[in-house]
């Protein structure tokens, strides 16, 4: 299995960025390497997981959250195995390990959280007596969260699909695929939708500085399913928009706060503000496990910084002089009112997202 | 002299793009392989020149103005011995071949303009009896169109530097420095007028995709000057902006309507866009030879469009997969009413435009 490409192009969910094989390694595809190489990065061991989650091996806030849920499943059974007396505080240390990797996403929070919660209510109904037992739930658990996430995925694309006209020109920024979202996509769902709907949407691919995920990974997954793309510099946008080349944006989202304000991949602000000024409709898809109620607003997100090299240099060469210094948050923050509505499982929701997002979260299955 | 180079930190004037040497060669520093290796191109012959110009050995409107000027004040020597009886018509054939390397910045034009001018003024007053005078008189004229730039760009920036107050972060795209304009810097001018007025400027600078004229250019001339400098992707302006960082937007032009919309390395607009949703001044720095009177609005200022393969490449790497489209507007236009202030020589100019530029215009030394 390792090595080949599973996507099945057009009926397809797109390729999935995490799989379990015959032996039960969790395996990863390798997305820094993408398009030049499709291998799998093998991250059965906690260690390699929390590594990977680090540098990117597997990211988007969606394939993040189950990449984890699976890790700390599989790492249940070992801690259960070397400490079972110790074992739930053992696994909320692990699922904190986890948490600290990226700071930014909350579905790897919601993942975390949901494994161990699970793992909370089976003991304190059953005990510690068959911990082998609650392992096995677990896993199932880990493997729900995935089907889970390919359904939602689909469920908020149907929606979206429903805000695209025919040949509409879609501009997205980095990738909010199936290699993001573990299958169908959410921004790039909506477009995968829309396109099996006939609608022949034709993309606008941000190229998305510093790491390319939309030069690499979307016009990847575009190619995959055959729909006509076009890579674009971040620096386009504007005169993109300005020229009447744009009918819509979409993009995905790492986590959004109760009010709706949004956080997502650094230049998503920037579209933002561009599609505003040119009237043209800003649209967010993501799953509910996105949302947390628990921020009142976007200015309690917490933005990773990365290091500056991922600025400095450009397929491992400096683009720059000698001893330079470089500013790379990986997020910013859409503040709600830029944002004409967000693509969920539940429903296209519009403002005020304060009330329709708490709509939204108590009628879904989250 | 070929290899050295010729900055002169703090007090200098900024290394000179295009020079004459000794043996009367024109040299431009080959500003596609900077910060990496510092060489000189030589362009003494007129089809180098015009292949230097296209492929951007020399870029930056002022400055291809000027190494304009000289090509066409040395094509005149061979014209005057080949054709004397055809001077005029042969030389106007070599100017248009200049117009054409690129079409959106305007001094082009002008500097060829003004060489043809002037050789019509002279054979039309003494006839074409003694076409190497006239010859010698154009080479002089050359000469001067590049000594004018290093004084409009001194004065212009002094101007600009009012607009600065002191710690101020200013953001800039693309290069607008000495390499760009043939001495001192027209935005970076402003930067550098105001480090010498010891206001301690900071500057983040805009990578500038695809090109990476900021991340090459930009940083490599901030960093001969010690003025601080930040690198940033061209994505992340916005949220700069948001997070207070940014005191002030100036940029370079390379054609200014009548009206004030300006045409400026792709990315500018963007810029423009998001420092009008954030209150920030945005100015543009440019020599009256910029105004393309002729032009109302920006609407009739041809835009560039250049290669796909340097949008889809980064360090002679592919970025993308295979097969794949790309967009490459080399410029945008940004209106005039998300432009604060013109900073030119004859002074800081206001909306209205129409007023203001033509006042300047009326006053200035051209």
């Amino acid at each position: 299995m390792v090595g080949s490409n599973n996507a099945i192009t057009d009926i397809g969910i797109g390729t999935m960025p995490v799989l379990i094989d015959e032996s039960g390694r969790i395996l990863l595809i390798d997305q820094r390497h993408l398009p030049d190489k499709f291998e799998y990065f093998d991250a059965t061991s906690f260690d390699d997981m929390v590594h990977a989650i680090k540098v990117m091996v597997v990211r988007g806030a969606p394939s993040i959250g189950v990449a984890a849920g699976f890790s700390l499943a599989w790492e249940s059974e070992i801690v259960a195995r070397m400490s079972p007396s110790t074992f739930l505080t053992a696994l909320k240390e692990r699922g904190d390990r986890l948490k600290e990797t990226r700071p930014t996403a909350v579905n790897l929070a919601w993942a975390v959280d949901l494994i161990i919660n699970r793992a909370e209510t089976m003991i304190s109904a059953e005990g510690i007596g068959d911990l082998l037992q609650v392992v096995n739930r677990l896993k199932q658990e880990a493997h729900k969260i995935m089907d889970h996430h390919v359904e939602v995925n689909k469920r908020l694309s149907d929606f979206g699909a429903q805000l695209v006209s025919e040949n509409a020109k879609i501009l997205t920024h980095c990738n909010a695929g199936s290699l993001a979202t573990c299958g169908w996509g959410t921004a790039l769902g909506v477009v995968r939708s829309a396109h099996i709907k006939g609608l022949q949407p034709e993309v606008f691919v941000d190229e998305t500085r510093p790491r390319h995920q939309g030069a690499r990974l979307t016009m990847w997954e575009l190619k995959q399913d055959n729909i006509p793309s076009t890579l674009v510099c971040d620096s386009m946008a504007g005169h993109l928009m300005a020229q009447g080349h744009v009918d819509l944006v979409v993009t995905g989202a790492d986590r959004i706060a109760a009010n709706g304000d949004t956080a997502n991949k650094i230049g998503t602000y920037n579209l933002a503000v561009l599609a505003s000024y040119h009237k043209i409709p800003f649209y967010i898809a993501a799953p509910l496990s996105t949302v947390d109620g628990a921020l009142e607003s976007g200015s309690g997100i917490p933005i990773e910084y990365r290091d500056q090299s991922e600025v400095l240099m450009m397929s491992d060469r400096f683009i720059t002089v000698d001893g330079a210094r470089a500013y790379n948050p990986a997020f910013d923050v859409t503040p709600a009112n830029l944002i004409t509505a967000i693509i969920t499982e539940a429903g296209i929701l519009r403002p005020d997202y304060n009330a329709s997002i708490k709509d939204a979260l108590a009628t879904a299955f989250c």
